[in-house]
């Protein structure tokens, strides 16, 4: 027996600090505007297609799921207009995102990307005991062009829209990312389907963009945890090589597959979110003055003001704080300069917003350290 | 843009081979017996619990999954009468293999299993481009102890019951290797629940001791993709700070914990797939007269006799081939001399192998290269 354990792992793992995802509370009568989750359920087809799957009696769960998700990669190739050789599928985007770290990045091979962006990003890196390069944004939140497309990573990774601002990029920013970068550009767009824009149609073009997509946000599934890679055909096979052979689930492919056969369902309440979200964002920039980005994702990112007209990293927690007590969860990055003084809000329903509208009038009105 | 893609990735991805899993047919009229599937549906509290989950509109399946699959850990842990830090929930157990080889093997830290065994092991080592030990068996199957002991890895892979011979090891024979071998010891479990005994036991005295577990194989679940790991604390602090924080879904948790609330009904498909093993065994091995390593799995690995009473590689292949002709799948592992003259032959319902005995006899009695 090893007189110590602590001798065994691979020195960089033991000063690891995981990913701290966003609270998820087990009780009821929480407000939980925390994790960007749809505030609608998905389509009554998942629900209907799960039933199905598993039966009177579960018999299908004793069998192994397809492994390469197959129809699922079908289904997505024909919703992008892309061939199945160009879909990798993930045990949500987080592995999809795992998957391109550990094939491009390691001691020897930075990894880059924006900060602040996802915050998993480093964490993948860290675990690959990787080297990391990071532009910064200011707090014009415009997109570095030049920065990015000079970088001599080989893998880029890009949150469009962007995480936690919410700020929007457009197709053509990212086309000019790719007329001169040289490495993989990684577009992550967990929050497209509320944009605007996206990249799709430039992998028509660059070999050397990736788009990332999850079901998690749009698609109301965080709960069945599928993403999915749209990429050469050539990076799609790296992804295959490292994935684990059965990482989709049997019935995560199933209410996927679900999920991607009612586009009119999900076109309403994306519609929904983002009317919200529009309503919202007005209460807070105009009506209370506070600088909010404007936002092309189903959250909004804004800077509160004390009663007193002041902002910054205090005033974000103490709103934070009163929030918590009144169980309505928000998001507080504190650990970087440009996003301490920001709460980031995920779009509910417009009877969890009312909600929040009025809890942060009573946070206003609430003595100084309430 | 990159004039080649192929210089992005790091050196030894392109190369790599993915793990072959067993054929996974989409078609109806096969007997599968080819992945150790188990051959009976789950508990009904299992779809039950699935279909209180969902409920009418899927509505929770919009939010995130518990993210330390906090209930189950717990469950796992009374199952085995330790505490909820002894344990790790994956998404499969390939998924805690995977997370033991990225915290414990790299270019500098081989790791260590013997050969034959799980064949995933060395794939999730060269994906993480690390070096490899390898202790062969030799026909006996009997394990090398003082060998394994002797190892300088960090990490030690056994697969126990072995694979794909399922041959079991003892309790004792693990204690003689945790005596002396100074790294950690992951006793690959998936096939114990079928076995006379199991490594559980020693995690009280042995730090450095990790037992693996699935519910793909005893408890009728390979399509939700549980696993877990069974260590000391500190082993498992590990695991957490690599695993994806929603590693495993939202049904996949619901699904395990009901699994795991019906003992009664998993003790009597256990003995009944070990009764219908034990028949399998006595025919090939004594009627037939063919070489059968005893099994303590829910699969039988035998060396078939032609008619003309010949065994060796080309004759599993031709057995092999006339098996699949007739809609029978086993599966056939020809890379290594030890493995290549049997057929690995999952137990199934006594129908099944009643089909496969049939289709065995046809074999015998078909003309050369039919």
């Amino acid at each position: 027996m090893p007189s110590s354990l602590s001798a065994l792992p691979l020195p960089h793992i033991a000063p690891l600090h995981p990913y701290t995802p966003g609270v998820q509370p087990t009780g009821a009568g929480w407000v939980k505007l925390n994790t960007n989750e749809c505030p609608y359920p998905p389509t009554p087809r998942v629900a209907e297609a799960l039933r199905s799957e598993i039966g009177e009696r579960g018999a299908p769960l004793r069998l192994y799921p397809n492994p390469t998700s197959g129809p699922l990669r079908a289904a997505i190739a024909a919703l992008h207009g892309l061939t199945d050789a160009q879909v990798c599928v993930g045990n949500g985007s987080d592995d999809i995102l795992n998957l391109l770290v550990r094939c491009l990045g390691g001691p020897a091979a930075a990894t880059a990307f924006t900060r602040p962006s996802y915050s998993l990003y480093p964490v993948l890196v860290a675990i690959q005991n990787g080297g990391i390069e990071v532009i910064e944004f200011d707090r014009s939140m415009l997109l570095p062009i030049a920065e990015i497309a000079a970088s001599t990573a080989p893998a880029f990774f890009l949150t469009s829209p962007n995480a936690p601002t919410g700020v929007g990029f457009t197709r053509q920013e990212i086309a000019a990312i790719l007329g001169s970068y040289r490495g993989l550009l990684v577009v992550d767009e967990a929050y497209a389907p509320f944009a605007e824009e996206d990249a799709v149609s430039l992998l028509a073009e660059h070999r050397n963009l990736v788009v990332v997509r999850t079901l998690s946000k749009a698609y109301a599934l965080a709960g069945i945890r599928v993403g999915y890679a749209l990429a050469d055909p050539e990076v799609i096979g790296w992804l295959d090589r490292v994935r684990d052979s059965y990482n989709v689930n049997r019935l995560s492919q199933t209410a996927a597959l679900a999920a991607f056969s009612d586009p009119e369902y999900y076109s309403a309440i994306i519609a929904k979110v983002k009317q919200t979200r529009e309503a919202c964002f007005r209460k807070c920039a105009y009506q209370r003055g506070w600088f909010t980005y404007p936002s092309r994702a189903n959250f909004l990112f804004t800077e509160p003001r004390s009663a007193a007209g002041e902002a910054g990293p205090a005033v974000a927690l103490s709103a934070y704080n009163f929030l918590y007590a009144n169980r309505v969860l928000v998001r507080h990055f504190p650990s970087h300069a440009l996003t301490a003084p920001f709460l980031r809000i995920s779009i509910g329903t417009d009877e969890e917003m009312k909600f929040l509208d009025d809890t942060f009038d009573a946070w206003l009105k609430a003595p100084p350290n309430a």
